[in-house]
């Protein structure tokens, strides 16, 4: 399954790109599996953009036990991870994934989640991307909860140090086992459908119009990005302190970056808005 | 002694720059102290520099207890910490400092070190900078230990999710306790001639001809600056976790960055002979 959710997500992001095309990188692990690294650099309207499948297996590492029910002597654990940083500033940075993780004594869970960062806000893009999540979430009613899932989002992609969302959320889930079939049904249906409202944001703000105001915005908020995943992001940290493959964990990197003391400020009031909604409560884009 | 040292390390680097200045932000801490990042930026051979200094006092916290010998109320600590990102790709990225921590209750001693990051190698640059370094030890053999203390550096900067140092070290000293006032004129000795070899080296190799190859090798290999800062320096971790000024503590951050899946690629000699530099063992500098 988890091949076909990255052939679909790649499939998603060169339509909505129109040019660019992903390249592969096959890896294998050591210790038992490997994986598949997808990755556009630049020169279109992707300046960068991964999405890696993966399925590992081995021994289960020590620091794997206070997660586990039962103790267990291997593991196995399969995903597709992406992240696509676009190159014009009104277009957003998006992140998602889907998980599996399995034990040879009877733990097992799923776990995902797709959000969105933007660098000047559109309602309306927060709006069709949340409305997107949900309908998919509805679909599966017995095991899968919008509502909560998007506060744990919006309480997961936070800055404590910046007091800063880190965008305009989305959902996210962890350690869902309670019925096999159910949610295994509802992790295919949102892995197929992952980027469909995303791909569609994308293909509408590529082509806008920017100047280099703009464009030093968008380096300078994606500082927060690289703040936000080496300093807090428990999975970015779990792979690289686990030995994972350095190089599939880190291309969440944005491509290019700034870092100025005390700043961005914002210089217009789009900038204001941006700042506004990401040190204020999280919004609820579904009601009117 | 701090202010003294800040105002040292300030006038070497605008000496060196020979066009750019440094500008104060006072800032008070509510818990009790406060300090003084002065900074600069752009426009000269200096792409970003902070040259931290602060004083700060209150209640001590409780995730110190287990660093202490006794239980302590309260603590005061004061320090320097500096940052120089040149602009020109041939000059090395220099950081330092110096600190005192005391408890009411017994407990004090004195850290510090001086480390430098080329983006290319030039032997002698490193063999001056260690010389200069080990000349300070050298006049207080009593508590200062140049040998044990390079070393420490190298493996305090290591990234083990790369397998690579930072750079050409220098050296790192913590936990200093033995005499006070042998200890306090060995770091007063330190903090006085922290840049001395950097200022120099700064000087003359800041007009050095560089093209946009030299440039995208610069700012690349700054995204392992990057990480290592955010994912392994326990200061960083320590200073964003225990509630610390995040401007100050994140100034340390290069100002142009850029991060490549599976870069960057060193395209000459003098890029894989940095390579080699930071893949290998540490070398000794001192011994012909």
């Amino acid at each position: 399954m988890m091949s076909e959710v990255q052939e679909r997500c790649c499939a998603v992001l060169e339509a909505a790109s129109g040019s660019q095309h992903f390249v592969d990188d096959l890896w294998e692990r050591p210790e038992g599996g490997g994986g598949n690294s997808r990755t556009v650099a630049g020169g279109g309207p992707i300046e960068k953009a991964a999405v890696n499948m993966s399925a590992v297996w081995g021994p289960a590492p020590p620091e794997l036990a206070e997660h586990l029910t039962n103790p267990a002597a291997s593991f196995y654990a399969t995903g597709v991870s992406l992240i696509v940083h676009p190159s014009n500033p009104f277009a957003p940075t998006a992140h998602a994934n889907v998980r599996y993780f399995e034990t040879d004594n009877g733990d097992w869970w799923f776990g995902g989640g797709v959000d969105m960062t933007p660098y000047y806000l559109f309602d309306e893009d927060a709006v069709s991307f949340h409305r997107h999540i949900a309908d998919i979430c509805a679909r599966h009613p017995d095991v899968a909860d919008y509502p909560a899932w998007k506060r744990w989002c919006d309480e997961y992609f936070f800055l404590p140090h910046r007091g800063e969302a880190r965008g305009i959320g989305g959902i996210f889930f962890d350690h869902q086992n309670s019925d096999f079939d159910q949610v295994f049904a509802f992790v295919q249906d949102l892995g197929m459908h992952l980027l469909d409202a995303y791909g569609d944001i994308l293909a509408q703000r590529k082509d806008t119009d920017f100047d280099s105001t703009n464009l030093a915005w968008q380096r300078a908020r994606r500082g927060r990005y690289v703040e936000f995943n080496l300093l807090w992001d428990r999975g970015t940290r779990f792979g690289i302190q686990s030995h994972g493959r350095t190089e599939s964990i880190l291309a969440s990197m944005p491509p290019t970056v700034t870092f100025e003391y005390g700043g961005p400020t914002p210089s217009n009031e789009a900038e204001q808005a941006l700042m506004d909604l990401v040190t204020g409560q999280p919004r609820d884009w579904l009601t009117p």
